[in-house]
């Protein structure tokens, strides 16, 4: 962090998300399983953000970014590109608020996750299947609508946003030892990590990703950000596949206690575990914080009272089978 | 009903039962589904036993039953013939209080099943495929061993369990308008019936089942007890495939508001909304309640506040694709 950078989102930002978001979101369940207790051998608590809003936690982030703009530059909109969870996040948010949201989405974008933005009464705009033109056509359509830019994750109204669950793990489990928080943009682990050291800096933060896109892990050795060593499609996590981003970064290297990397043998068994014990629906990325537990590098912490963050729900049945 | 009939259970059997259960199962939460809202054109709270101890509401009967034996009679254990839902949770009600439960299984019994007994500490006894053989070999074990035979449904200490989820039901959700409950041998609706009408006469109590074993509708409709008219195992329901017993039946002739039967291809829909919308994972079973609500027999009431039980979550998920 240079003296250039401002300084990261408190938790009195967090705090004010909270009170900003509260009447849109769910302040989610948190879940037990006598099961997964038995194989992680200590007492783990989910956080369902698979049963938040839209399916995931985006919805924390977008609703804050959405009602924290002025109404005359609400009405112009919001705009963002993606085509994962923030973007249908971003959609309802909008909806919400009664403004249009402008999703910029490759061509090659599936089609449920595109008429998933479109429900949500989402305006779809097309480009290119290249960052470089995602990029472009996100500031064409900006310029055109006069909307704002969301970003998916290096916003602080986003950090500040994903921080709230952390507020409401606090209190709804007394006592933890530690929270693990799948990371692909980092978003929800910073907000997370300013949270909790500001409340209850006992408790350790771990960031959990796959192996094959450990970019996270090697950020914080290296001291920069990293950007990813082979293909990212090649996990299953599909939420993870983002390398980090300039506001999120200097939280994670700085506060963040540990980042351990699984193995998709591992995401691939925490899936079926949670499915089939737990009796909930998680997208494989949720199930990265699951792996994380059955780590050698994560076990040597000895921590007995976990919380574990499920980010988020939106599996695709069909392609189940392909996922165990 | 005959004279010769005692009472079905009452609403103090159903208190007496929540008290005995509840330092061992679950209080599971009511949980809502905005997409379900929409497409039922009504409110729903989805009463999550999907969520409960081995994953069904069959913990509950199975632990008023093992916990309401004397200490002399207990200790010679349970028994039971079952594949389904009751055998697990008949052993691991056992286990709880440490008594051993024989459970009496078919020899074409998927080994999942077989497995998950074993996992709760549950003795298999092998028999022939025919309920004569199952019934023979329960009694044989029973005679043998001097354990207690704890029937899947057709018991008032099974029915007086089950009741306990109204209870909760109707403290977690106040002024309902009807409770939809799928209806296999009939315990969970009977003991439902029992105390609803006991509390909240007010509130209609609908069975849901699937068109292919419609003999809890067509029973109603005689006045007795009928058999099925075809393979009960054309329905994926395969919790539901059990007629009506002669302590469960009273209460569904005289007590239940009504029964609708909904069509396969509305289960099918019915697990897959609930998957991919409530994030919940749920057996085909749970779904025939989610089903009932899109039929026309069920919508001409015009209930507009209604609980839905999701009775339970034991899913193959490699068997998912062909559910769907």
């Amino acid at each position: 962090m240079t003296d250039r950078d401002p300084s990261p989102p408190t938790i009195e930002d967090i705090r004010t998300a909270a009170r900003r978001i509260e009447p849109y979101v769910h302040r989610t369940p948190v879940l037990t399983c006598t099961r997964i207790d038995e194989v992680a051998g200590a007492e783990i608590h989910l956080k369902c953000e698979n049963l938040q809003k839209v399916g995931a936690f985006k919805a924390r982030g977008a609703t804050n970014a959405v009602f924290s703009l002025d109404d005359r530059l609400a009405a112009s909109g919001v705009v963002t590109h993606s085509s994962g969870n923030h973007a249908q996040a971003l959609a309802w948010a909008a909806q919400r608020r009664g403004i249009p949201a402008h999703i910029v989405m490759p061509t090659n974008a599936p089609t449920v996750k595109r008429n998933a933005v479109i429900d949500y009464g989402g305006i779809v705009h097309d480009c290119e299947p290249t960052l470089e033109q995602r990029l472009a056509t996100c500031e064409r359509v900006a310029a055109e609508t006069g909307g704002a830019i969301v970003p998916p994750y290096d916003d602080d109204r986003i950090i500040a946003g994903q921080g709230t669950i952390a507020l409401e793990v606090l209190g709804q489990v007394p006592g933890l030892d530690a929270i693990v928080v799948p990371v692909g943009g980092g978003g929800m682990i910073a907000g997370i990590t300013i949270c909790v050291k500001a409340i209850a800096p006992e408790i350790k933060v771990v960031g959990a990703e796959p192996e094959l896109v450990d970019d996270a892990a090697r950020s914080r050795r290296s001291g920069r950000i990293e950007s990813h060593r082979g293909d990212p499609t090649a996990t299953i996590a599909d939420g993870l596949r983002t390398t980090l981003g300039e506001r999120t970064f200097p939280t994670i290297r700085d506060q963040v206690d540990d980042i351990v990397t699984v193995p998709e043998r591992g995401i691939r068994d925490g899936l079926r575990m949670v499915m089939e014990r737990a009796k909930l629906v998680i997208e494989p990325s949720a199930a990265v914080g699951i792996a994380a537990l059955g780590t050698e590098d994560f076990r040597r912490h000895g921590f007995q009272r976990i919380g574990v963050v499920l980010c988020g729900g939106n599996l695709d049945l069909d392609a189940l089978p392909s996922l165990l």
